[in-house]
C-alpha cells in the first residue's frame, strides 16, 4: 500500500470515522481505523461493533488522493490522527514497509507506526438494507435534539435508552423518554412506509455530529441495524432489541389548565432558581392562577427563591405544581421557539409542553410531590 | 446590613475573591465569601488560609454602591456568585433579613439565603508589611509564566514547589525548579532591597490571572507573607518554609556545542513527536552535527519519528543527547520569542535554552539516558 493524501481531506475523513471508536472496546482491532487502498478510492472505517462508521476518499484529481499501490492495514486512531493533523505538509505519504510497520511522511518530518494487520480486523457488513427513505439533515438533527436527551442512561430497560422510530403510511413519530419525561417529534416522509425501530441514542448523537448542514440522507433499515447514508459517509448503528412502551395513552387529550409564556422568561427563571437543590434535585413550583404566575424553590439547606413571571398568561382555577427543573429546562431548550404552553390536568398528572405555533413536537413531564 | 449595588461591579468583585476559594478547605466558613458594609464601602473577602483575596468596592457614585445599613455576613461562595451572575437586573439588593438569613433581589427575582456569621469567619491579617516594591502588572505576569510552570507538584521537598524571589541590590532573580528542569529570570526593580522569599506556585498563578494589563503593582513582604497590593484588591499568600537550594553551581557556564534555532520550528517538531511515549513520558533525542540536525523520537510499543531540523544551525562536535520532550516544550512555551540558542556541555550535563536577544531568561533542562 502506498498513496498520496491532502492532510486536510484525510484528517476530516480520519476524525469522521474515529467517532464510532470507543476507548472501552474489547477487540483491540478496534483501537485503530482501517484504511484500504483501492485502485482508485480509499475507504476507512472505524466502529466498536455497537456503531461503525465508514467513508470514502475518491481520487477526483492528484492534490486530493493519488494511490501507487493497493492494500489495507490498521492504525491506532489516536496516533493516525496526532499525526495527520500535526504533519509539517499539506499532503502527505503512507506507505506499509514490511508486514504491518506503515511510514507516513510529511516534509521534513517521518513516522513509522507499528500497525495492526487488517485481517484481523472484523468483517463488517455494509450491506444496504432495502427499506429506504430520505430525509434532510436539517430535519434530522432536530429530531434527535429534540427527542434524544429525554432518554434514560440506566440499562434496567434497555428500550428507553434510545429514541423509538415508529412509521405508519407517511407519519413518522420519533420518541424518546427516561419514564419519568417524554419528548415526541412528529415529521412526515416522502415514502410509505411501516417500521418500528429503537435506535441508541448514544449512536444518534454521533451521526448528528457527523451530519452536514442542508444535505440529502438516506436512512436504510431492517430489523437488525439502521444504516446513515452520506455522500461519501455510511454510519450503521445496531438497533435496540425489546418492546419499545406503548406511549399513546401517556399522553392526555383535554385539559384543565394553560400557562402562556415566552420560552426566555420561564427559561431565565429556571436556570436562576435551579441552584437550590435537594439531594441534589432542583425542584421547581409553580403557583398559578389569573392573577399571578409564581415560580420558586426552596431547600432546608441553601435558601429559597421567588420570581413573579410577569408576562405569563394563565388561565384555570388555581393551581400548584413541582417538577424536576432539569428536565423542564431540557425540554424548553429542545423546544427553542418563542411562544410555548404548558397543559395541565392536575397536581400530580403528567403535563404537556408545545409551541404555540408547532404541534410537531410534544413534551410531557411528570410532577413531583412536595410536602410544603 | 442593606445596600444596592451593581450587579457587573459586585460580580467582578465576588470573582475576584473567590479564586482564593478553594472546595478542600476544612473549616467550613472558608466556602464562603465574607461581605462587610461598612459606611461609604464594600469590603469583600476570599481566603483558604493559604491565600486570601480582599477586595473593595467604593460608593463613588449612587449606580455602583449605595449602602443604608452597615453589618456583615458570610456567603457560601457558589451560590451568590450563581446568584449575582443570572439576576434579572443591572443592580442588585442585599438585606440581611434577621439573624443569618439574607435576602438578595432583582427585578422580580428574590432570593433568601443561609448565610453564615460573619463572626465565625477566621480573621485574617491585612495589614502590610514595610518591606515594599512597585512592579509593572505585564511583568509580574511575565515573571510568573516563566518560572512557575517548572516547579514541583510534589510534597517531598515543600520548597520546591514554589517560586524562589531572591533579592540583592536592585537585581530580584526568580527561579521555578522541580530539580529535573530549572527556569529563571532576572529584573531590576526601583528599590534597593535584600529579601530571600519562595512563594507557592498555586498562589502565584492565582496573583496573575487576577493582575490587569499594565497597571502598578505594590510587592510587600515580611518573612511570613508576601502582599500584592492592586487598585481595589490585596492578595495575600503565606510563604514556604525551608530553604531554597544553591542554583548559582548548578547553571552550566562555559559550553562546547551550541544550537540556533527558531522556536517555532523546534517546537513544532517537538509538539509532532511528542505522543510517541514509553511509560508515558515522551523522551526527544536530538542528533546533531554541523552538516544536519535530527529530532527523533521511539517506542518499541508504537514506533518511530525523525525530522530534520533544516533551518537549524550548530556548532560543534556531533553530539547527541535526549530529553524529556514535555520539559523542553514547556521551557520554549514559556520562551516565546523568535530565534533561541541551545547549549549543551556534553551528552549528559544540563542544557541552557536562551532566547538569543534576552539573556534576563534562562531555561534549564537534565538530559535523560537512553538505551538506544
Amino acid at each position: 500500500m502506498y498513496f498520496k493524501v491532502s492532510k486536510s481531506v484525510f484528517y476530516n475523513a480520519l476524525s469522521t470515522v474515529s467517532r464510532a471508536i470507543s476507548s472501552f472496546s474489547p477487540l483491540p482491532a478496534f483501537s485503530g481505523i482501517k484504511i484500504e487502498a483501492k485502485l482508485d478510492h480509499l475507504v476507512l472505517t472505524g466502529s466498536d461493533s455497537d456503531i461503525s462508521i465508514q467513508t470514502t476518499i475518491h481520487s477526483d484529481n492528484e492534490e486530493t488522493l493519488q494511490i501507487n499501490d493497493t492494500g489495507s492495514i490498521v492504525i491506532e486512531a489516536k496516533y493516525i490522527l496526532e499525526i495527520v493533523r500535526k504533519i509539517d505538509s499539506d499532503e502527505l505519504e503512507l506507505e506499509i514497509l514490511d508486514g504491518t510497520q506503515t511510514k507516513i511522511s510529511g516534509k521534513t518530518a517521518e513516522f513509522k507506526i507499528n500497525g495492526m494487520n487488517s485481517m484481523d480486523y472484523p468483517m463488517i457488513d455494509f450491506i444496504r438494507p432495502a427499506n429506504n427513505f430520505t430525509i434532510n439533515s436539517d430535519i434530522l438533527k432536530e429530531i434527535i435534539s429534540q427527542t434524544s436527551f429525554a432518554t434514560s442512561t440506566s440499562e434496567t430497560r434497555p428500550a428507553l435508552t434510545g429514541v423509538n422510530f415508529f412509521c405508519e403510511g407517511h407519519t413518522m413519530r420519533c420518541v424518546g423518554t427516561d419514564s419519568y419525561r417524554l419528548a415526541k417529534k412528529v415529521v412526515e416522509i416522502e415514502k410509505e412506509l411501516t417500521f418500528n425501530i429503537t435506535i441508541p441514542s448514544r449512536n444518534l448523537n454521533e451521526v448528528s455530529k457527523t451530519l452536514e448542514a442542508d444535505e440529502e440522507i438516506t436512512v436504510a433499515i431492517s430489523d437488525k441495524k439502521a444504516q446513515f447514508i452520506l455522500k461519501n459517509t455510511v454510519i450503521q448503528t445496531r438497533l435496540i432489541d425489546g418492546v419499545f412502551p406503548d406511549i399513546s395513552r401517556l399522553i392526555p387529550l383535554a385539559f384543565d389548565y394553560e400557562l402562556e409564556i415566552d420560552t426566555a422568561e420561564i427559561l431565565g427563571a429556571i436556570d436562576r432558581a435551579s441552584f437550590i437543590k435537594s439531594d441534589g434535585v432542583s425542584v421547581i413550583k409553580l403557583s398559578l392562577d389569573e392573577k399571578a404566575c409564581i415560580l420558586s424553590s426552596r431547600s432546608q439547606e441553601v435558601g429559597s427563591s421567588t420570581e413573579n413571571l410577569s408576562n405569563a398568561v394563565f388561565k384555570g382555577e388555581h393551581l400548584d405544581i413541582s417538577f424536576n427543573g432539569r428536565y423542564v429546562f431540557e425540554a424548553l431548550k429542545a423546544i427553542r421557539q418563542g411562544k410555548i404552553r404548558f397543559s395541565f390536568c392536575g397536581e400530580m398528572k403528567p403535563f404537556v409542553i408545545q409551541p404555540i405555533e408547532d404541534d410537531s413536537i410534544l413534551q410531557l413531564v411528570l410532577p413531583v410531590r412536595t410536602y410544603a
